[in-house]
């Protein structure tokens, strides 16, 4: 059988209430939805070895904001997904303590650079507090980290992020990356939150070494903007809409290509996101507002 | 009827083949297959208005070189194609006179930035020439004009184009542009050239007036390489080949979203192909073999 | 005798007044101080040919705006050095009419780059106000070109625009371009207006063709920063300051090297100070205040 | 009295010289100067604790290799400036173990880029080797770490380093900056090599650090290119040589200004020799010629 791609726990999900065979209840799974700031959230919370074996994701809290609507670029659009993305954030994570935020994927391609993108609007405070305690005195320390790509570094994200935790001993890891969604609507259109830890590159086809409490010592926040999807399982889904149950995946992919499927206008998609992510992260680390963030930021 | 998008003559032909209506022969088109260093060319020549309306496109010479073996970097692939690319080029360019390169394109948009790429690879000359005329006399005048995007500049490529032609009044414009295929086989793997002029940004979904003889008073010769599918084409095919002859356009784009298919490491194979073009040119412009290019442009 | 180097009107000014022969009154020419929005600024015209020999410019008005204080970053900095540019600029312009932006200069060199860089900061409209003319009835219409540069195009910066205003017709033509200083205190710190033109090229070490009246046939504005001081200036005023009269060129210049002086950290000064001027373009021309800028912008 | 600012050793041993009130011998110090693929080299070996206090800098060996002629472009020029820094590299290393390289320095500014654009051109194969170990039996494991920069990081150089050497354990390191010369011939015109380890960032003005055995726990190799001469030193060299002991200071720094010089194609100059030091690492630990690297790294 076809396994279609998703990186959102939100589509783990459905794809298995799709699934012709399951007529049971998805035991050790919850899910609840609820309005933010405008923005509608689902929330999926793995309880138990049956929730993780379902959705094939480890056990913990998947907050899926969707903002669509974004897009529209109505009243204070901009506001009010920091405030959605950076209060959900805020709660998920510890109230103190020096934070590491951590930009994973390659700068360089597009669908991939949302993780060091969003690294570009993180205040960043470590150093300007150990220099000046008294001036940054109301700050919460944070460092960033861009792990760059595997081939011009020799070095997975993974080991790179351990020598860097080793030394630096955070309270706090938040990973930033790209994921592949299931459908396209949901394509540079969601944000996903989690305090399970992330699989750096799964978005863009590399399955690396976890980042989580586990591998790093410290507590490990996922925030993941799904930027691509799949070819084939783009196609699966189509076919199977139009009554066909098999899909021949040879011959979508029949160039021998890894193909994807982004929205035409990605590059200011994936920038104007980046931008709600890393002022979202702001947001939940620091007493600021929006302006304040912009002149610091500038 | 959901019309499929290409910017290929070849592939435009394939798509009158293919339609059901027509059992008649298709007027007013010639071609024919060739092999080149290894490489295959189709050669579509469109020969009077029964082929112009049946293609979709003006008339002239259309070769489609096919560079699919490139990935598998088989002995001098890169010379070779430079060879088939520059070859064929100089047989359709008049044989003296200056040359503007016209890189049409967003450099900040991989799957747009094949023409700026590809202009950053040729060899510019024509100040060289009148600053130093006796050092650079065995050189034939080139400048090279990178058009930018509409949005940071207000100027129509076709607009800014047409001045600089009128001030320069070279013998002849070779554009060089991102195409869009109808097949993922061919996204990345092939060239076009023409002698018929183009219509910047179709590849990726702008229209805007044409570089051609017409409106630049000069002979204009096209590069383009398809570097996407449009979504929408690409699961009507699949459709069709799976039996079900209407698709449902809205569903595919339902996110109101404009879709694009592109191989995942878009980025390198762009900027593989953008020096092969740019290679090309010089191959077929100047009187020099790859390492000296190499060496003048390094 | 060595030839002190500088773009400036208010230094050409103060180098004749130094020169030890002159005991005359400098004729032809009148100088004025005054405050903009807690800036200085020096205003020198040049009234007729003796004071066009003299300093060595075409006659006209050269505004210079010290912001010297931008630096400590006292309240509103930006928005005042924003309103002083762009205000006295505004006084110089046209009131009616399509405005093009020419961006002279190297984006990929830093102290030739602030053309490109205040490029990006210019509301570009040209473009929307003919497609939409109704939604952006109360703009004016701008049109922005980056020359580049001339080892990549093969094209002088004076040949392209003189193609493209033949093209689009302007009313006015505003060119920004990095300047030399003679004075160190001076560099990233003022900023020259004038009613002259330019000769593209001039701050940093290139003369080419002028931009003005005479070669485009429209009012050319000319805004320029200085980035650098010529190093051999900048020694012969220190010798001379202690008390040597002759200064020996060869031994500063002795690697047979074309040195310049710059701030350590001229990337961060060139990018704020293009952002003032790109802004001040902005206040000169559109009647918008700087937030709604910003979000038009952004 | 003005301390003269230097980062090589052999202009330490040069103002040592020069220091009017010394007359007696130095001590601790061995210079010895050879030719070497037809550049002129220097080396200072720093014995004991007279020579490091007399000189300012840890002992060791300190390799200064001249290629001013480089750019003279003569016959060969980049290939032998490739053996001469790789051949004496090659000497300083161990014969064997895996390599971080680390590039140290701000991409965004120019004068600072040496390291992460020599880093550009090391080829990573420590990924590679472990992935497929059969294909790439006959590669030395390198991998490359990019600091990157305090401001956007919040993170000291030494720190990042410190947490991956601890990670990956390294044989040796070999660091990569930008250093300070006293004489504007020596910009973007020699290589200085030595087996003493770094202080990252103190050619550009910030000290940081130290990158050494001692901190590190591994041999720790620098390779270091002059690409600034700090003003107030040239300047005070200048007014020396014209007779005048003492240098006001003040005078040159009195915009509060922090000032550098640099040729005016640095840009260029710097791109070419950081090329020159990637592919002079690649020649120290892999057993490759240099049409070989091209390959690979294309």
């Amino acid at each position: 059988m076809f396994a279609k791609r998703t990186d959102l726990a939100l589509e783990a999900r459905e794809l298995w209430q799709e699934s012709a065979q399951r007529t049971s209840r998805l035991s050790g799974v919850k899910a609840a939805k609820s309005k933010l700031e405008g923005y509608s959230m689902t929330r999926v919370d793995i309880l138990d070895d049956r929730g993780e074996q379902a959705l094939g994701k480890p056990r913990g809290s998947y907050l899926t904001i969707d903002l669509t609507t974004f897009w529209q670029r109505r009243t204070d659009f901009f506001e009010r997904a920091v405030r959605a993305v950076g209060g959900q954030l805020k709660e998920l994570l510890p109230a103190e303590g020096e934070a590491l935020v951590i930009g994973l994927g390659n700068s360089a391609m597009t669908p991939d650079a949302v993780g060091p993108l969003a690294a570009d609007s993180v205040l960043v405070t470590r150093h300007l507090i150990a220099s000046m305690p008294k001036h940054f005195a109301g700050f919460r320390p944070v460092a960033v980290f861009r792990t760059g790509v595997l081939g011009t570094t020799g070095v997975e994200s993974a080991e790179a992020v351990r020598g860097l935790v080793a030394e630096l001993r955070p309270a706090l890891v938040i990973a930033v990356d790209a994921l592949a969604s299931r459908r396209v609507q949901r394509v540079c259109a969601t944000v996903q939150l989690s305090d399970t830890g992330i699989i750096p590159g799964s978005g863009v086809g590399n399955h690396r070494a976890a980042l989580n409490r586990e591998t790093l010592g410290v507590p490990v926040f996922a925030i993941g903007v799904p930027t691509v999807v799949d070819a084939a399982t783009l196609a699966a889904d189509l076919l199977e809409e139009s009554g066909i149950a098999e899909i021949d995946e040879e011959k979508l992919q029949s160039g021998g290509q890894n193909l994807m499927v982004t929205p035409r206008d990605i590059d200011a998609q994936v920038r104007d996101l980046a931008k709600v992510v890393g002022y979202g992260i702001n947001w939940a680390l620091q007493d600021l507002d929006i302006e304040e963030m912009e002149g610091l930021l500038s």
